[in-house]
């Protein structure tokens, strides 16, 4: 029997059991909330991330360590590798959690990026601002998610009120300056990377957000061959150069069918979602697979999928479940502003099929608005 | 939040928590066994089913009961009733329940079954015998299941033998003698009817037995429109007359373009499992659905699927996983002579597909022989 450890009970560690259980395997999330939604299903540990005395128990209790969100403190993460197995290795969570060390890692590989400086201070913030130019966004290096730590400069005259957002951060979790690209699309690869070195992508993700927050994904997305070819190289040349195991995302804009890579989450991702229904083997299951050693399941999509976020609280599942093709997700989680509290994802054989379901789930539910970019870029 | 109370927390129950998490649900199965696999990631409450305490509990703590397995003692299921929602009802679980009573509805609404005769005695029997002809089938009436409770007669010279094996229950559970037929191949309907009467059925599903037990099933089955048009309505005309409400398995015999009804299962059964990833919407998603009152799930299947139950203990997961397309599915159970401790499902696009797949698996597994019945029947 084995017992997969996860720091995070979130939805992501809810997925990774669901998808777990079939393979035989046992869970134990660790996480600071009382009502982490994960332990609706499997045994938690709650406790702080940094108490070393629950990191023992929590070591001794699995035989193997993963993350549902990256923002685990590295040290935390590095003591556990000193007891258990743990995938994704500390280092590459270190970089994945520092936007300024995965940009520079980008740029070291040859993969283009939005251009970036490291904020320091004020007057750093200014040298950044002529390097970079304005329109640009100035964020927290770490500890950022779902659109929090960002500021954005229309222009210069922005620098102190963006300091005065974001300054009292710059010698704790540091800052960053990045230019805004004027993109004509969001895409992002999901893939996985086993402890033997195989690689294996899913298809291309289109992705629409929302206040910040994912609102929408397509999979296949329309693209070119030259072009995945390229997204899935970067995707592999990253996770190649951190020894990655296991699912990560690489988030990438487009802009004149060049792709200038944004972040990467090393983690299953909620643009992955998609692949419970729309994938041969989905992200959870290969993300098990691979930090278990296990041979890595097919990524080749079923059909064409959309995934929905639900953002603050759940619409009406009764009417979404009467539309044919369309999968339920609710993470059991309260209402609250914000908060991702589930997704459905319509799954068709083609794009016309896709592009009906939507609509007529766009319709049920009051969420034309939602579905609208999709059904556009599907038409 | 809604409860669903499952009587019996065997893989179906599993299952069935897995299939209901994603919709928000929450579980308590009861269960008389404390390693119950179900219990490994819902709660259970472990008691006798005849325990009326320990069942006025269970219905205090859940929203609406249904059935992990058939056999509850009916008259515990007719006592839930009168707390809560119960569905199937208590009256179908009844005639589900008992091989005489099943056998006199298919008859009493048209549909062939093998030859049958109630036995009630020694001299009964072979007032039987005279009637049917050998071979012959002597069946406890109630409570058997996977070939239990059953003996089979080559001649009337077997009677004695067949009398001593289950005489004893003649008076407990009741007699059935059934002829034997000599059918080409064994088919099965799972199937779902909802609160409102709509009736929704899965493709026509094939089915291969070893020592009794379930090995294989192929679905959609090869079956010419005629033939699925029949099974159909025999699924609905049985699902009509019980008013029943969920998923349940019509078994058939096919002989020289004939069906036979054999029996019928009064909930999720194993010759659907392969919906999970074979078919739009599973057979356990679609029961939760059915028995909490919401729309049901397309039936559609997704290309072509191939189950394969793993009875006694599992066969090398590792090996498995490595041939693409394979979804494995471990119960969690120790592992013991006739168990069934797991399954794996192939699916493909079409038929060569799972051709290649079931014969990669079966050289993987050292399991030729168990999917050579299906690989004749794809070619």
């Amino acid at each position: 029997m084995t017992t997969v450890g996860i720091l995070g009970g979130g939805q992501l560690a809810r997925m990774l059991a669901l998808a777990g259980a079939p393979l035989g395997l046992r869970f134990l999330v660790m996480d600071q909330a009382a009502d982490a939604c994960a332990a609706q299903f499997v045994p938690m540990l709650k406790a702080d991330y940094t108490d070393e005395a629950a990191l023992a128990e929590f070591a001794s209790r699995v035989d193997v360590v993963t993350f549902d969100f990256e923002n685990v403190p590295a040290q935390s993460a590095q003591w556990l590798a000193g007891k258990v197995p743990v995938f994704p290795s500390p280092r590459a969570l270190a970089v994945a959690q520092d936007r300024l060390a995965e940009k520079s890692l980008f740029n070291d590989l040859g993969i283009a990026t939005p251009r970036f400086s490291a904020v320091a201070s004020r007057p750093d913030l200014d040298r950044a601002l002529s390097e970079i130019g304005a329109p640009c966004i100035l964020k927290t290096r770490r500890l950022g998610y779902d659109g929090k730590g960002q500021f954005r400069l229309a222009s210069s005259d922005d620098a102190d009120a963006a300091w005065e957002a974001l300054g009292g951060q710059a010698e704790t979790v540091g800052l960053i300056l990045e230019g805004f690209v004027a993109f004509q699309r969001e895409l992002s690869v999901v893939a996985v990377r086993a402890r033997d070195g195989s690689f294996r992508a899913w298809p291309l993700t289109q992705n629409w957000h929302a206040k910040g927050i994912l609102s929408a994904s397509l999979a296949p997305a329309d693209a070119s061959p030259a072009l995945i070819d390229q997204a899935l190289s970067h995707a592999r040349a990253v996770a190649d150069e951190l020894d990655y195991v296991g699912v990560f995302a690489l988030e990438l804009f487009e802009r004149d069918g060049e792709l200038l890579a944004n972040e990467m989450a090393p983690r299953v991702h909620n643009s992955g979602h998609w692949t419970i229904e729309g994938a041969e083997c989905s992200q959870f299951e290969n993300h098990l697979r691979a930090v278990l050693g296990l041979p890595l399941g097919s990524c080749d999509a079923r059909g064409r999928a959309c995934m929905l976020n639900w953002v603050g609280e759940l619409p009406d599942a009764r009417a979404a479940l009467a539309v044919a093709g369309v999968h339920w997700h609710d993470y059991g989680k309260s209402p609250r502003e914000g908060r991702k509290v589930g997704h459905a994802t319509a799954v068709a054989e083609n794009a016309r099929g896709l592009e009906s379901q939507l609509i007529a789930l766009g319709q049920a539910l009051g969420r034309e608005k939602q579905v609208s970019g999709v059904v556009a870029a599907l038409g």
